[in-house]
């Protein structure tokens, strides 16, 4: 048993998060009160957006407070209960924090069935990653079956599972992603079409050549330059979905904006963002569409799985860096 | 009766267009052959969507070539005619051309009625302006009553018609023009709930206090910052209108993409472009349901008429100066 610990937030970063934006305490935490229950967390997700979380100023949740433990999506099992809602032993998910050991309101928990897939999918193909990419793509993006659809960070938990659902609704589909090794994983593995590696080459002409057609929905993960290019390729009434921006949550000097977004005119078409927990009373029925893809060997999904809280602050780099591959988990 | 003249493309211009943009010839022209009929050109419209026509490379029309004569609408008094569509006498419109006269394919024009309106207007409020209004703000904005709708070049031919339209259906409605002439007949005459003056104060702080519940509807006739303060301060499930960037049409070194475009994903919301010409099968009826708004009191419209076909370089100079206020029309 290790002693309880917490990542909480230091201060805020200017630009990329390092050692001095997190500290670590081990304070002992305390039982639960009525309609709470006690946790001991066994995984926790790291996601793209816990940049924005830390972030002061408007976005669609409140900022991280200085002194907070980092906020976190995480699995535990229920060690002491004051709640009619779980038992001890049951395994739960929520909003859990990076830390150890949670006493949190058992009405924000859900119970996870573990017959269905391993506790950490829940943190992945049937967790925040998934529900993104499902309802990103089918709700906004509205794919038709011979229409071509781009994603970036292909390789990533939301853009492998957009690729993978854009498959099944039968599009043409190519994935954008740093490296051979991951271009490689997206084709063979995954089943993509297509997979270019930004890095190397000219993503234009590239892009040209692997989407004759133009590009009729292009699901954005990272903004910035490859933005612009998709931009610049699309077909008439395309659908821009805007998910992510990673490529710039680190700027110091603003955002840049996709300086070709008159294509939206030229092309009558729209660009649209979205937040995944907009659709939260959709999640049970996706999740179980998703488990049936999974079980079929329709949708893969790859973690990438780091031990221990105290990787924490390293772990947090590797999202924006890109070196993980695969869905960013930390086994407690 | 005055000498024929044509307008012509001379060179393609970097930045603004000026003199030597255009060229001047004097030719006789030529009787019109089966299906053709032959025009006394009255009225030439001039749209800042002209900029992007004399541009090279890919649009929702082909550029218009070197030496051709200069793409624009008109109305014309048929003087001849080798066609059964149209009769010597009869008043029609299309691409005219910047030309005293035309020749051109009789399927391309539509009759209009003088008893409906004075010919100009067919160039204005029940012309392209005045239907880019009404499908930009009613197809693609789709507004409620209650909402706020935030339009910017407001004393403008498209803005003009936007904001009235809005009033119509309900909506509060925020102007953004230049100086305070323009502001003063957006309020007064117009009858919006406010028009703020971009080029005097804080934008956004102006704005923000103008627009308490912030923004459902921003319709962009002008890109660039003006875009960027609007994205900013936009409401949940807004919709952003692009219709034309009239600030970015001379850049010479690309585009200034909009840097807020990430608050489309945190409201929810969606930008999406729109080329009227894709409505055309819906023209009659709206321009009926115009003229009837006209004719009410409900709709005015403001023209900017400039004399002879020799002032149309200085003319398309005041688009983009912003000195024009109202619709601006060449009377040949």
């Amino acid at each position: 048993m290790t002693r309880p610990t917490q990542i909480r937030l230091a201060q805020r970063p200017v630009g990329a998060a390092d050692a001095s934006t997190w500290a670590t305490t081990h304070d002992a935490g305390r039982d639960p009160e009525t309609g709470e229950i006690r946790l001991k967390v066994t995984h926790i997700s790291l996601d793209p957006a816990m940049r924005g979380w830390i972030n002061a100023g408007r976005s669609y949740v409140p900022p991280v407070g200085i002194g907070d433990v980092m906020r976190a999506i995480g699995v535990g099992e229920v060690t002491a209960t004051a709640s009619d809602r779980f038992k001890v032993g049951e395994i739960v998910m929520g909003l859990t924090g990076v830390q150890t050991d949670a006493t949190v309101s058992a009405k924000d928990f859900n119970k996870i069935e573990p017959s269905l897939a391993p506790p950490s999918t829940f943190l992945g193909g049937l967790g925040m990653p998934g529900m993104t990419a499902y309802f990103g793509l089918l709700d906004v993006g509205k794919p038709e079956a011979g229409q071509t659809v781009v994603v970036s960070a292909a390789a990533g938990a939301v853009g492998a599972v957009v690729g993978q659902i854009a498959k099944i609704k039968g599009c043409r589909v190519v994935g954008l992603a740093g490296g051979p090794d991951k271009c490689r994983y997206v084709v063979e593995e995954l089943g993509f079409d297509a997979c270019i590696d930004y890095r190397s080459g000219s993503l234009h002409e590239q892009l040209k050549a692997a989407c004759p057609d133009r590009i009729d929905i292009y699901f954005d993960n990272v903004g910035g330059e490859i933005l612009d290019v998709c931009l610049g390729l699309l077909a008439q009434k395309a659908r821009v979905v805007i998910c992510g921006a990673i490529s710039q949550y680190n700027a110091t000097e603003g955002m840049t904006g996709p300086a070709n977004y008159m294509s939206l005119l030229v092309n009558r078409a729209r660009m649209e963002g979205f937040v995944v927990f907009d659709y939260q009373k959709q999640f049970l029925g996706a999740i179980m569409e998703m488990a049936g893809w999974m079980m079929a060997g329709q949708i893969k999904f790859r973690e990438h799985v780091v031990e221990g809280i105290e990787s924490f602050p390293e772990a947090f780099g590797m999202l924006f860096a890109g070196t993980n591959f695969g869905k960013l988990v930390i086994k407690v």
